[in-house]
């Protein structure tokens, strides 16, 4: 059984699927697959830390010289092809959580449990992101909620761009939590309860 | 306590809505509002039901006479303004379960707990279908895909439409249930769960 967790930046998404798969004894895998890509592609694990789920602005370079980028591999796309080699060996060997990387729709074949965490209370968002990383308290209100803004606007763009399906939308997905109204340990009750059923 | 749910035609919706209704002791409204918005406005109970969940195509009126017909309240207004006046009324009075017509954001005010229940799973909503109404199984599996879809579509231009939100996007919901996977009966019982936590 394969979980996939789509997040909202600063929803708690992590955090529910690492008690996830302690609850259940998977495997779990998210900064983990940041180390797998690195060795793969020789990247540094800050940069693909940063460009694992965005991706490259095509129009910058083809301003300066189309001929020469346009028919280059982007580096987001190597690691993005690294990235999903990676999702598919590892879903094959056992019982895991995966969060984020679009894996919903790149391990659609082994029939995931396709779950979204989201926080409808912005505040909520701001809250964890300052709790969790104690250097963003220097960042305003304001500050916060553009960043997260800016995170998630990355990722429907990252998911949208490799998938060809809209980020977000509940078709793509099995369950849809909004924590900020449930709570990480109910949602995490509930995801072990139906993996359990 | 209001519970809202919205839902895409053939999802299981109503019945979710219903079971839930029962097993917390709340009232349940669905076609009950049909007949309220009969009596306040005068309209037949089946054209409420046609229109009770969809606009009116202004194109077609206009190409006859504009200046008549824009500035005239069109009858799904009537029927939209008649429903919310009575959904109001309803949510002052006591616990309940409201089935579309979007109440969750018609009622917004009472902070209700916004459920989307929907299928990924087409089949799944074929199938109920054809249990739910004999008189379906004249249609072909392809026309009743079709019809599913556009009432599903209906339903989201008027939500779109009198709310200014989009429908089925997970952030207008607190939970998002794939009742093709996880089933009525445990839809229902995270429900009730999450309800009596």
């Amino acid at each position: 059984m394969i979980i996939t967790i789509s997040r909202q930046f600063g929803s708690g998404g992590r955090e529910i699927g690492k008690r996830l798969s302690e609850a259940l004894g998977y495997e779990y895998f998210d900064k983990e697959l940041i180390t797998k890509v690195a060795e793969d592609t020789g990247f540094h694990e800050d940069y693909i830390e940063e460009n694992s789920e965005s991706i490259f602005n095509r129009f910058y370079p083809y301003t300066f010289g189309r001929s020469f980028v346009s028919y280059q591999q982007l580096p987001t796309d190597t690691i993005h092809i690294a990235q999903n080699k990676i999702l598919k060996e590892i879903a094959k060997k056992d019982n895991c959580v995966i969060i984020g990387r679009s894996a919903d729709v790149i391990l659609m074949d082994y029939n995931p449990f396709k779950v979204f965490i989201y926080a409808s209370d912005m505040n909520f968002k701001v809250e964890r992101c300052y709790d969790k990383v104690p250097e963003d308290k220097t960042k305003s209100l304001k500050e916060m909620q553009k960043e997260i803004q800016r995170i998630d606007k990355e990722r429907s763009k990252y998911y949208e761009h490799y998938t060809g399906q809209k980020w977000g939308v509940v078709s793509n997905y099995n369950l849809c939590i909004d924590v900020s109204v449930i709570g990480v340990k109910k949602a995490v009750e509930i995801l072990v309860s139906l993996i359990n059923k």
